[in-house]
């Protein structure tokens, strides 16, 4: 399950992964930054913000049909906290029955830009983590 | 609560948000892509990620100090996740009493990087998630 020496593949000694200005500055901002992370780093928000992203304007149901294994109750959640934080603007047409569109801000649509690396990585590593998983049941196994 | 009429500032019809490949290619491979995202895009991964890089080496102990707010519990969760994806590499040392040590690898290293990008935009922007945050508890308020 563990490796008991150091493995030449890894850079023991590491530099800050980016400029991120937060590292460096007080901690009150860190903090905040984190709280912020924390409501955005999800993956529903993530998934929700592609979707809208590709299809525009949606009703909460064509939501729900394009986000597989997402419940109505998390989606309501998630869509509530992304209009709370300013990242979808949710629209009531005042028609009968009334309808309900949900679209990206552009605060949104540029969150959704800065996960695009996020979703590269994905797409390019899917191999190496699936030979880690493997490995990693393997030695689960052995233990 | 809502806005009954088009927003302007809201571009309603979009384009993808960046050049990933996953929008266009199989089903099968978007939910693999979209099941990786689910495992990363997730606060205390990215919280883990960031500190590591930081900070290098550390022991469960070191990491519990440095991330606020986490239990042992999702500590432990996290760490096991990230360990079996190829994102850490769990080292013990056989003193006595053993000494454990987590690190990034390479692929946690560049997920991190990929990551930036989303750190930036929470800096950038926090102004405008605060203000988005004041004005949706005062439309809920005037409800």
């Amino acid at each position: 399950m563990t490796n008991v020496i150091a493995n030449p593949d890894v850079t023991r000694y590491q530099q800050p992964l980016c400029s991120c200005p937060t590292a460096a500055t007080d901690p009150a901002l860190e903090a905040l930054v984190r709280e912020i992370i924390g409501r955005v780093a999800d993956k529903w928000t993530m998934i929700v913000l592609e979707v809208l992203a590709e299809h525009g304007a949606l009703r909460f149901s064509q939501l729900g049909e394009r986000i597989a294994g997402v419940s109505q109750k998390m989606l309501t959640k998630t869509l509530r906290q992304m209009e709370a934080d300013g990242l979808v603007l949710r629209t009531v047409f005042p028609v009968i029955p009334p309808r309900v569109e949900y679209v990206l801000t552009d605060l949104g649509q540029s969150l959704g830009a800065a996960f695009c690396g996020v979703w590269i990585w994905a797409e390019q590593n899917r191999q190496s983590i699936m030979t880690a998983r493997a490995a990693f049941r393997a030695r689960e196994a052995a233990d």
